[in-house]
């Protein structure tokens, strides 16, 4: 099933540059978008840097907000989604790391997206996706709990078996949900892995009990000892980013002493 | 008339998925789409399974909310909606039932999910269509009154002998009117029956008034003793449902002890 | 200039029905679109029927607002636009009314709507296109005034001469501002004619006014006395769509005594 | 990088008339549309006007707000962007200048202006981009500061030795974000120069500061003297626009002693 063909223009303005093809073995997608406490994003960058793996796609899109975001050295850069790959060298799965800056605007452009992503993971050989999310519940708890849930019974209960709490009920929303909801459709296996969190901060511990659980069931060893450290780095650009899209003010918004408002 | 061309690309995302094309005799096209207290989805959900009718057209599509809906297995799957089919053994009229999991999201792609699922009937034979809605009043009451409203004058009329309050002014919002405003410029005859319901709840008794006159006029027999049961069981999943399209809220709601949100 | 070329598939769905092709003589395109007070509305209806105008073409849309509206009869129908020609008996310009059901829902339709019309009106001959409006000032007032604008300072002088009063600054939104913007960069002239109201009511004299400037200028005779009548007979529909629009809501109100709301 | 095709249909409705096409001598493009403030619109408009510029290209668009503007001699205007080019007499570069009316009035019309209008630009000649934009403090300043940003660090380094605040971390919101950052992608050079401004005002010390950089950096002679008395004129009229904006009512507010509403 496709709710797009590949000949077709977008309907939405949208291009993907690949800068490289790469071979991969039996390669895992794994998504963490921008959504509550930033635990999926978290999670993939994290992912990304910690296992060296190499950027070969990068998304422009106009469904994207619009706007710039500047950097510490006092460059710009226009909003984007990036794939970066990993290839395993203990012979396991490969991985396909997918994020970005934030999530499209509107729902057509989420289903596209996803589509889109899928397409291009499934030419380079995946049959399985994994997507980070965040699962609100209000409060602040020391240890978070990992929810999750499946494409079909039998992975639900696999997962289950390795500690991760069976979700039965509820909606997962935007492109972390998408993902696995149209991979079942072209007929690619699922699961979504959700952190506890209140809902209320960018939550690293929240993303480092999801890579806990996921690292499990890959069986891939990832270093989490420097998460919190790099959340906190990260905390100020993305809490913004979260009041932005919150307030869904066209007006930017500038941290710091004046408060400044950009436009 | 027809607002979109068979041979176009959609507008929108969509894809029809055509199981089986049944042959059917003399069929009426019978729609429920989520609406206020699910009067609409309940009643042709309990006509589908009361009948044991066929699935056989399931629909995607990138108008709907951007979002997974978990089962109680622990699985997930994307929103759709489904046509069903059920042979009349009696001789009388066949039916095709649809409903699904929410109406699309844009006003756009309102009118072209009607449009189409309009041509569909029409290519199997249908020439009727009737949809379920609700008639809200604010007010509790013990045996909901049937409201309705026909294409025709004629139609009107004998829907009125049948015992059915005519509405004469007013108007019917969604796809369970659309369905039957767009008909009427297809050369189909179309009736719209609303259960008089508070519109605070999920309201199985309006769904049981509606499909009591629908059965009267299509001289169907269904069981309606089970619906109100049915009503019970879905009731939590539906609010849920309920809840987050009218607070139009990205986040997901998890009910349950945490009240948790998911994103 | 034309935003939409005619051999494209509309940007929008929307089909133009064509029951005629009449032969018209130097004819003026006036317009007047559901807005505030329904000023403009209930100044077109009021020359389509007093003038025993004749209907040629019909649009359907999708984007209408997503609903039908029933009538006294207990039937209901699709929202449509509306074109009719009135041919002139004394030899003067013949004229083509357009009005409808309601704006279309976005801006992007606004502007096609108001370039096909155009074009369509062009390709009857129409050099010149006069729009109706309501001018809000939130008071009541016995005797509205009328303000105007033209597209080209000679016109607007005209009016002034006429009794005018002329708009300095300002912004007239919606279709009736649209259609004579673009008709200016169709080379075409266009005028608006704005009567004074206080924006809380459906407001007849005002309709009035307006159209009393109108057949001045143009030099046509309409029977007004009939409009406050037909205006109090046709409020309460319009107050209920008016009320839709203001609220957004995606559900129908049903006035009467139960004051039902539908979906 | 492009994201829409020169040889396709825009996926939104917009003409450019493209009135001359100049030679010009290694042209920079510099764009100031509305935003708070009004400081780029004020910025551009003075530059256009100060260096006797001359028009070029008109847009118009069904991205545009659905409204006409009325103006002082009675007449009404579609809504518009403009370009002009400068021919520089001292043998430096020429310049485009690019400002209009209102920003498209959704995400993705914003990005496609801002890529067709880079198009244009690099069609004749243009490799480097300027925006201005507004800093938002929420203060009012006697001396407004100027801000910027690049989209490479060492010309960032360069506006840092001009007396420039570099920016180094927020969004920039809107076409003036975009064109710098659309233009990275295409390969062109693309600054922001932003004024300090309080937000809640027509801000002309802020239009000047940011042309007193903008002059500085490009080696250009501007008279700054006439420029608060052009924002003393302007200000009514985009103090309207700013407002209905913000409220986004359909609505056309007509300021003057009536306060009136116009639709």
């Amino acid at each position: 099933m496709k709710l797009y063909d590949e000949d077709d223009a977008t309907a939405i303005g949208m291009e993907i540059k690949i800068l490289s093809k790469p071979e991969l073995k039996d390669p895992v997608l794994i998504s963490g978008l921008p959504g509550s406490g930033y635990v999926a994003k978290l999670g993939i960058e994290h992912l990304a840097k910690g296992l060296n793996s190499e950027l070969f796609a990068v998304i422009y899109s106009s469904s994207f907000p619009p706007q710039v975001m500047t950097k510490a050295d006092g460059s710009t850069e226009l909003m984007k989604h990036e794939l970066h790959y990993w290839k395993n060298p203990e012979g396991g799965s490969d991985l396909i790391l997918y994020t970005g800056d934030a999530q499209p605007v509107t729902p057509e452009a989420e289903y596209e997206f996803a589509d889109r992503v899928l397409e291009l993971s499934s030419s380079l050989g995946a049959k399985n996706v994994y997507t980070l999310a965040a699962y609100i519940t209000g409060n602040f708890v020391e240890h978070p709990k990992v929810f999750g849930t499946a494409t079909d019974k039998e992975t639900a209960q696999m997962l289950s078996s390795m500690g991760v709490n069976l979700m039965t009920e509820g909606a997962i929303t935007g492109m972390n949900g998408l993902l696995i909801g149209i991979a079942k459709i072209k007929n690619m296996k699922g699961v979504c892995l959700l952190g506890e969190t209140s809902g209320y901060m960018v939550d690293p511990k929240a993303a480092q009990a999801v890579l806990e659980s996921l690292s499990k069931i890959l069986g891939i060893k990832v270093d989490l000892t420097t998460l919190e450290q790099r959340a906190k780095e990260s905390e100020a650009i993305l809490k913004n980013l979260e009041e932005m899209k919150r307030t869904g003010e066209r007006a930017g918004r500038q941290p710091g002493k004046d408060l400044g408002y950009i436009s």
